[in-house]
């Protein structure tokens, strides 16, 4: 890889690789530079420190047969996909390529660190200060720009952090295996909480998930099996079927002999059981009023193939995902601080110019977001660039709240989990760890489209006077006048990402074309995927596109 | 207390207080004494660490003021529960005075550390070797012995343990206080996993839970949806209701337009969408084979009160919250390997026996399980006796098997949670802790009654033997030919305990006799409250228990 450096901004030595760096093994100070090592359990760090040092002294190839070693290499949930290898070019003769990968996002740190177990030579250009593009985790010191010049300075006390983007993993993703290959630790992600509330239809006072559930189960299994008892079921189900039915809506619904639903003690209590056996909530709403409370949303709210119980999270911070990938691939590859400002193919490379230079390499892997690679001057061909913008971005918004006591916990019993509500806020999300520590962070919205463009038009203050007003609303005055710090991101107003993700109006023509490569220029990212708006869809193509390209390199003529 | 000792199996020197001990913040080796710190956060551990020593040099007293100093102590989710002070007596005019505890399970071990906020000189007997009781936690090199002389020893690797007690936490429960209170960290016990497994009935194969609720809810809801369209709910629902009723059951049913479940990506994928949108699982089942199939007692798993999702655990296992107990009521204060042979009411206090002496003090709290207390000596009275004889042990058993590598979670996907069948085992836990690891314990079997027995019955090579041949129905040969160690528990087999946990045949005459003192001989433990078998009945019970007896100090004259 050839580079033809100008003045330009701090950018380290390309290769080759420093001496073994020390091992990320302690957690860093506060307020220190943006990639720090994750919070954890010992036992992960260890392993990590020594892969990142293994990584460090002899590149991601010997990480990856050092892994291989401890029994860490993925196994049998394989997805169908073999890491591209040294060995494979002894046997087809060729050589490794240079590659230049477009963003360091989780796209682009994947398609590096899996390039790198087969020796490619990979330079990464990151526009932003900091690697993992909406793998965001914010701490203490940490500055957020905006796009138009707003700019947050977090002030959360020591320990705490707010993932302002991705925010947890589903157990059938391929993000899990990463954790384990890479060694971050990882831990419950609380999805559903029975004792976190439901806020709907401008309730006097939010019920608890497990009273909304307990009801409408209740209701609608009773409705169920009166119907089937007055013989409305006859036709469709046998006496057999009907019995079965029967005794499985006694269960689900907790009805009494008569098949009514009175309530149940599953709707919690007023005073829980003890040495006495306990004063239930007061009486169950009507199938009426159960009805017309809307709760039906926030009770099948984790139904769904990738919101289903339980979910996952790195220890420490969502970052320890990307700070794993960015060692893995070596920092002296990764250039931060360095946006581009145009693509060429060239007839035997490609060229990427940014403010400080050009980068000249074999192949180009582009894992921008698409909106913003439209609008980069390239040679690409107008299909390509109309491809690119046919995606349509969407808003997405957060707040992080800091408390110094965990008020949800002690107060409302609630640790981890999401109050659901028909809000402009959406949910509340209450952290899944750190129990029974002193203080820490509540997400107090996290809303997409007109609700996250209505926050993202506010300056910082406005949005929090909003989030504490519609919170209040679920937890009193103790949501506002306890707050500590605050931090709000807009997705759509973050530079260099400028949405939380994209919506393709059909998987049609633009979503295929852009499967393919440019020339030698390839493109990857979540938005190439089905899986859009997780990072799995970004690692998945990540893996589909270097597999992709490494073939290429396997079968040309170089 | 006066202590009249003989010839005697070892015991620590009662009062004074020893010097601060040495805080407990790394991890014992394995196979040492039973007591154990437990892993966990480093934040938890310095907090603890601190109360330690505060409590060792200052006691309990101390300890708790140096908790509300801190701003540890419970605060506003009070259960009207005041801890005895030592200012009470101040008031009062009245003094401490000395208690005999019976039993160091979680209930005489709380009943000691809350008399011990005011300075009561307790003194704890335990027959076992070990202090918790039905908390109880193997690690390797651990013993356990059986009546009628078989032992076990744990063969298990570096840090993997087996809950062979109580296992979890309810977030309501005030175990999650004393949690608190003592510094003990805790962590998401999973206790619902929509990828575990479901398995009844002789399925050929185990469904996932995830396929088991979408069929379930699906077809309950195309049969209501479908009876309302038809005219069946006409009479009990307006027009209003009867759309919102619609509405519902499309979002809970994942129904199609035409009101039919025909399958729905809730079930799960045969390959999970990526850069493809993926292949979802073969055809859903009628409604009559998911009726026949028997699937809805795992599917309303947790919608109790007292298991609804999410639950919790101590880090690095559940004896983390004896282990605190014992370390704050004082080590010295605790005599392990000391059965009780007698009980005896004199007119100004107690005398309780053992093998190597006899104990005197003004009081005593019993609370060693009622049906071996009432097998013991005393001069309590007949109906005393009666009542003690009234509960009925309830049989619980449990097998930890131990495996080199996870792959419940690489291979099936499985993070924690519970997979339920009809056979004999019950239940199969995976572990919500140390994920990605190498290794680690699955519960092959967690069962009650005649299942138990079942096992009970069989030497632990058959119980395994057993267990394993039903869990590899869901999860096949390797749950057998990967077994790397194994340990299992009858505990109606368990000396000093004899019963997972009592059953009242009616809450009424012996339960409410128990609750009362007999003479100066007071009762406490989960067998006495409506919430048998959880640690937080034992600590409920304590908290009463000892309220009463600090409220009779204060009023007497002594």
């Amino acid at each position: 890889m050839s580079d033809e450096t100008g003045a330009s901004p701090p950018v380290p030595p390309a290769s080759p690789a420093p001496p073994a760096t020390p091992a990320p093994s302690a957690p860093a100070p506060s307020g220190s530079a943006p990639e720090r090592a994750p919070g954890g359990s010992a036992g992960g760090l260890t392993r990590r420190a020594l892969l990142v040092g293994v990584g460090a002294a002899g590149g991601a190839g010997a990480m990856f047969a050092a892994m291989g070693a401890l029994g860490l290499a993925p196994d049998s949930q394989d997805r169908n996909y073999t890491p591209p290898q040294p060995s494979d070019f002894a046997l087809s003769g060729r050589a490794a390529a240079s590659v230049v990968v477009l963003g360091a996002g989780v796209a682009g740190l994947t398609c590096a660190y899996e390039l790198g177990k087969a020796g490619y030579d990979c330079t990464v250009l990151e526009a932003s200060d900091r690697v993992g593009g909406r793998n965001l985790t914010l701490r203490a010191g940490d500055r957020l720009d905006e796009l138009g010049g707003a700019t947050q300075t977090a002030g959360f006390g020591e320990g705490v952090y707010f993932n302002a983007g991705a925010g947890r993993i589903a157990p059938w993703m391929v993000t899990m295996d990463y954790c384990r290959e890479l060694g971050v630790p990882i831990e419950t992600f609380v999805n559903n909480n029975a004792s976190a509330y439901v806020y709907t239809r401008g309730m006097t006072a939010p019920v608890r998930a497990r009273a909304a559930r307990a009801d409408l189960y209740g209701h609608v299994a009773e409705l169920l099996a009166k119907a089937s008892d007055a013989g409305a079921l006859n036709r469709r189900l046998t006496a057999d079927d009907r019995e079965r039915l029967a005794e499985f809506l006694r269960r689900f619904g907790d009805l009494g002999p008569d098949l009514s639903y009175r309530g149940s003690t599953r709707r919690g209590f007023e005073t829980w059981p003890g040495v006495g056996e306990g004063v239930p909530l007061g009486a169950a709403p009507s199938l009426r009023q159960v009805l017309a409370a809307g709760t039906g949303r926030a009770v099948t709210m984790d139904f769904g193939y990738d919101q289903a119980t339980p979910m996952f999270q790195p220890v420490g911070g969502m970052d320890g995902i990307v700070v794993a990938l960015a060692d893995a691939v070596g920092r002296d590859r990764i250039r931060t601080g360095t946006p581009v400002t145009g693509i060429r193919n060239l007839p035997d490379g490609v060229e990427v110019t940014h403010p400080g230079g050009v980068v000249r390499a074999d192949y180009c892997i582009a894992t921008l977001p698409p909106h913003l690679l439209a609008r980069l001057p390239h040679n690409l061909g107008a299909p390509v660039t109309a491809a690119l913008r046919t995606p349509v971005p969407v808003s997405a918004g957060k707040i992080g709240l800091e408390y110094g006591r965990r008020w949800w916990e002690t107060d409302d019993r609630i640790y981890g989990g999401v109050t659901e509500t028909d809000l402009d806020i959406t949910h509340i999300w209450y952290p899944s760890h750190g129990y029974h520590s002193r203080g820490g962070l509540v997400v107090g919205y996290y809303n997409t489209e007109e609700n996250a463009d209505r926050y993202a038009g506010l300056p910082h203050d406005g949005r929090r006077a909003r989030a504490l007003t519609q919170g209040k609303k679920i937890h009193g005055e103790k949501y506002r006048a306890e707050l500590r710090s605050s931090v709000s991101i807009a997705w759509r107003r973050r530079p260099h990402v400028e949405g939380g993700w994209v919506r393709w109006p059909s998987y049609e023509g633009a979503f295929t074309l852009l499967q393919q490569p440019a020339g030698r220029v390839h493109f990857a990212g979540d938005w190439l995927t089905h899986l859009i708006a997780w990072q799995a869809g970004a690692m998945e193509s990540a893996r589909r596109t270097v597999t992709e390209l490494h073939h290429r390199v396997l079968r040309t003529t170089s």
